[in-house]
């Protein structure tokens, strides 16, 4: 072998992490040139505009804030940035305020301080500039209950919801209806300013409606589709009254419904997803492309167990080995997603069970490409931080179930006992990079020499 | 939408299934030209030989062994086919006996028809040529316990590894080391004429000595490995006397192993795979390019749980449609392989479930692709028959959830039911195809326009 693949491996994955950064996703989208503020493709005349605010809700809000600032150098007014409790690493320039709130559920803070951003927001004219930094987390750290509405209705219905069995689509499409900043509302807040939303996206295929629940771009859901949730679900009668008395009333048209698309509204706003699992595992790409690597981005959309995905990953990695197949080697094939783990192990050596999603798949990868040579497989976490341990994910060769075993491990054991961390953390092939500070999601690289 | 999705998908299965049809797979590898016997890219003249045999076991042997006879015209001496009960769709020519036997599970009659077998090749010089059928079900219709062992004897061997969890391998070690024609022993009884053995693999990944337990090829595996696995599962008690004797002896080297790799027997061996899953999933493949998609053939070895496995081919197809990725519009991505199923479900409706595991992989693909546009996702079994159904697979689009649901049908209930069959009956989404006399394993089509 004339690669080492663990060297490879951690090349790509440098590359798709600093490739998602916040801060190194804004300055990408964004830049200033004298009085141009440079967004994607289009330009702001800076000159235009009274007043800029930087406004923002997510675990990553306040690095993409503080890179913000930074490329307007002194050129903004005021603004306020909702992160997660133990999330605030650094201060901002004074005129930003920042706050803290609860995630993933929210808080009377979350509301506060939601509250105070939409305050901010209301004294905007058609002559400022609203720049929001939005990352994952943000529907839970901006939340505005509509007038009647307690934060305790809210989640007793969401409780009910997910009980019932109903999609995420289907609980955002009544969420939207009961929130005053959710499905276009902070746009609305906003009295024609011009906004630019600037996303770093941690949902799955990257649907602006529902990223942070799309507080800046319209809500295609109505009032009618609401009631029909909770009617399909049979839910009328379970719904604490305040809910449902205002998804009747909306239904009836009694209330002003979210704003749809071609609303007018929406021609001040530039939305830029400035990082997504795409990005990273483009990044990844463009990275084994260089190393001279055949590669195949399959899909940054891959869900389902990850004991069972993982025997997909493996398939391809003995048809790469085997036939050249679907690209000749040296190949890296390259996925993102974010699988699941049912938990059903019982606990091995009177330890408790210890892995997340990304260490189980690399394991059941392990256990499926044994033997094979040439072969490395690397599975992790773009947060860093796989299940409730400290490694990102980890990775695999065709030779790790035999050195697992000559220490006395057995992979399979550890799989069943969904006690992945412990298996890996012996042999040193946990993939570590501390908290990154932004999240896309997870990669899975296949890489056969 | 263009393209007619279900047409283009009907036209790749029958591409698919017509290359691994055992008589037309024998004509393309087989052809005699004058004196010519022309296998592969070899020549045999025929003239050389004094005789030919045609022998042969598996579900499909009798429609290979019928197109050897229609390619080698009248220039064979005698034969000896095992198959299946009910396989015998046709006679063969006189000088060939056919023989019914056991299978999954041998009886008496694949005893009786294998000493048959080994009988007529007992009678063989170097002067002579064998050529030798192999598919699906050669393992348990080709038996010739060893000496001393008896069939249930063997069954109780097999029935104690499976249930102490040794692998396919670890099993077969031990298998080939208490049988007299598996693991290269027909090769052996054959006094050291010229063999020619095709084969029509159901085994995942083509491994010569793992298909119909490679009775003409080397075994890599040894008395020492086979004592090895006994040892590692503490199975040393357990094991009926005759066999633990048998391999104790061998390990002892009171015993010969089976023919190894370099072998001098079998420097006369000729090995082709005559079909195989990678050959139908080829074929489909230039069939799609010749409509003009663009094509990607993924793996020829995917395994797992159905209804996860799904999720990455739904992946797939979403990723082509949003980004065209990994392969542009009009794209068709195929893999092949087989997956499980776990049934977990309870009646729906008062009547058993019924269902296939290509079946329930396209119930869980439509779920996945619930609303995805011209998309297409087909699933099947190249033997025409999936699990306990008259289906081979089913065909699903993003529109099949709805439709189900406008006839009073839930996918997701019935994919937990693991009713998929009751789901794509009255849809007549199910691919028929009666029983195929092939098997090649499962093959999925997402065919994206």
């Amino acid at each position: 072998m004339t690669h080492d693949l663990r060297a490879i491996a951690a090349q790509l994955q440098q590359a798709a992490l600093r490739a998602v950064d916040p801060a190194e996703a804004v300055y990408k989208a964004l830049s200033r040139v004298g009085d141009q503020l440079l967004v994607d493709s289009r330009a702001y005349a800076l000159r235009n505009f009274e007043r800029v605010f930087v406004v923002g809700a997510g675990k990553a809000a306040l690095p993409m804030a503080d890179a913000v600032c930074e490329v307007l150098h002194d050129r903004f007014s005021g603004g306020v940035i909702i992160t997660k409790y133990g999330h605030v690493d650094r201060t901002l320039p004074d005129q930003i305020r920042v706050r803290e709130a609860g995630h993933p559920v929210p808080d009377q803070h979350s509301i506060d301080a939601t509250r105070e951003l939409v305050a901010l927001l209301k004294t905007a004219t058609p002559r400022d500039l609203v720049i929001a930094a939005l990352s994952g987390g943000g529907s839970a750290l901006m939340t505005l209950p509509a007038d009647g509405v307690s934060l305790a209705d809210l989640q007793a219905t969401t409780q009910l919801l997910l009980r019932a069995g109903a999609t995420i689509h289907q609980i955002n499409s009544i969420r939207k209806h009961l929130d005053d900043i959710k499905g276009g509302g902070l746009a609305r807040h906003a009295n024609d300013a011009t906004i630019i939303t600037l996303i770093l996206s941690d949902v799955i295929g990257d649907d602006l409606s529902v990223i942070a629940s799309g507080p800046t771009v319209p809500d295609p859901s109505t009032f009618d589709d609401a009631w029909r949730v909770i009617e399909d679900f049979d839910l009328i009668d379970q719904l604490p009254a305040s809910i449902r008395q205002r998804l009747l009333a909306g239904k009836q048209g009694k209330l002003t419904d979210t704003p749809k698309p071609g609303n007018a509204l929406f021609e001040r706003v530039q939305t830029v997803i400035i990082g997504s699992n795409a990005r990273a595992a483009l990044a990844a790409e463009a990275t084994a492309k260089h190393l001279k690597f055949n590669t195949l981005l399959l899909s940054t959309s891959v869900q389902g167990e990850a004991r069972e995905v993982a025997k997909v990953a493996a398939a391809i990695a003995q048809e790469i080995q085997r036939y050249n197949r679907p690209v000749a080697k040296p190949a890296c094939v390259i996925w993102g997603g974010e699988t699941t783990v049912t938990l059903k192990g019982s606990d091995l050596g009177g330890r408790p069970a210890l892995g997340g999603r990304n260490q189980e798949l690399a394991l059941a990868a392990a256990i499926a490409i044994d033997g094979l040579p040439d072969t490395l497989i690397a599975a992790l976490g773009t947060d860093g931080t796989d299940g409730p341990t400290d490694a990102a994910g980890a990775i695999v060769t065709g030779e790790t179930v035999g050195r697992g075993r000559s220490i006395g491990l057995e992979a399979a054991a550890y799989l069943a006992a969904n006690d992945s961390y412990h298996f890996f953390q012996p042999l040193g092939d946990l993939i570590i990079t501390g908290p990154t500070g932004t999240n896309v999601n997870d990669l899975l690289f296949v890489i056969a020499a």
